[in-house]
C-alpha cells in the first residue's frame, strides 16, 4: 500500500512567481525557493514586492488561470492516481493552487494560505505548518503506507530524505551537488519506473 | 484549511458486500459493520463463505464493476474538492474500491488489502492500521487542518468523535440512538451545508 507525495511546481506546473515575473515584468519576483532557501525571507520579499507595485490577488489568479500543467503532467498524475495513493505537497497557497488543480483532476493538496485584504492586497500568508512536507511524509509512515516521494527543491530535500524512496525530479544542478545521496530522474517515465521498481 | 473525511460505502457507494450477496444469491453475505462491529470477525466470516462457494477475487470484481456510485454522490464529491481537500477512510480493499475509485475521479482513498492466491482464491486480507479512520483524522488534525468527517456505521463514529466536525449520514436506526450526540443528516446538500458553517 503506497503513497507518492510530489512537489508541485516544478513538477506538475510551471514555477507560479516565476510565471508572474514573466507576465508583470517585474525581474525580482523571478526568486524562487531555488535561490533563496529561507521560505519566510523569500515570502516577505515578494509581498513587499507586490505591494510596491500594487498587485492584487486578482491580478496573480489571473495570470495562474492562463498557466497550463507541464507537458505529460496530466497523463503522468493519472496513471500514478491509478497505481497508488497521491498527495501533492506544496509550499505555495490553495489560493493560487486551485485554477491549476482544476485542470489536473482534483489531486488532494497540502498546502498553505493568504491572507487577503478586503482591497484584494496580499497582506500575509498562513503558513498551516513548518516543514509539513517532511511531517505529512512522516504521518503517512505512521499510517503505515509505504512512501514514495519527488521534488526539484531545497524545500523538497527533507520530505525526499523522510520517505522510503525520495527522488530529484529536473533539479537544478546546485540542488544535486549538494544532494548527491538523492537519485535524480528527468521524465515522468523514468519516475513511474523508480516507483514500481520500489514498490512492496 | 480543511480536510473532509469521508466514508466509502453507505456515503458514496452501495455496500459492495451487500451486492455481491445479491448477485451470487449468498445471502449469509449481507452482514456489514452495520450487524457485526468486530471488524476482523465480519471478515473472516466472509472469506469463509466465499471460499465455500468458490468465489474468487474476479468474480467479486465484475459485480463491483457493474455497481454505480450513489445518486449525486460524484456531483457532491466534486463540490468537495473544490473547496476542500478531501480523503476517503474506508474498510474496504484497494481490489475492491478501484474501480469505484476511477468513476469518482480518483479521490484519495485510504484502505486496506487483500491477500490473493495464485488460482484467485482470496486467503485472507491485511489490515493496514488497526483503529485507521481516527488514526488518519488525528494525523491531519496534527497537521494542522480543521477536519469534518462524515460516515453511517459503527466502524466511523471514532472518526467522527475525532474530527472538528463529525456527521452520521444516512445512518441506520441503530447507529444513531446508541451514537445521540452525533448529528445526523440524509441528504448531501444538507451536508454541504454543515460544513460551509462550519469553516473557519
Amino acid at each position: 500500500m503506497q503513497f507518492v507525495c510530489l512537489d508541485f511546481e516544478g513538477v506538475l506546473v510551471p514555477e507560479i512567481w516565476i510565471a508572474v515575473a514573466e507576465r508583470t515584468g517585474i525581474a525580482e519576483l523571478r526568486l524562487t525557493t531555488r535561490d533563496e532557501p529561507d521560505y519566510d525571507l523569500l515570502m516577505q520579499r515578494r509581498l513587499a514586492i507586490l505591494n510596491a507595485h500594487r498587485i492584487r490577488l486578482s491580478d496573480i489568479q489571473m495570470v495562474i488561470a492562463g498557466l497550463e500543467p507541464m507537458e505529460g503532467a496530466r497523463a503522468f498524475l493519472d496513471t500514478l492516481r491509478a497505481r497508488y495513493q497521491v498527495a501533492i505537497l506544496s509550499d505555495t497557497f490553495y489560493e493560487f493552487a486551485a485554477p491549476l488543480a482544476r485542470r489536473l483532476g482534483w489531486p488532494t493538496m497540502f498546502c498553505h494560505a493568504l491572507e487577503v485584504a478586503s482591497d484584494g492586497r496580499i497582506t500575509g500568508y498562513r503558513l498551516r505548518l513548518a516543514d509539513h512536507k517532511r511531517r505529512t511524509v512522516r504521518a503517512l509512515l505512521d499510517l503505515n503506507f509505504q512512501v514514495f516521494a519527488a521534488g526539484d527543491s531545497y524545500n523538497d530535500t527533507a520530505m525526499l530524505g523522510e520517505a522510503d524512496l525520495g527522488i530529484l525530479f529536473r533539479a537544478p544542478e546546485n540542488v544535486r551537488r549538494e544532494f548527491p545521496a538523492l537519485p535524480h530522474v528527468a521524465e515522468y517515465d523514468a519516475l513511474l519506473d523508480r516507483f514500481a521498481g520500489a514498490a512492496r
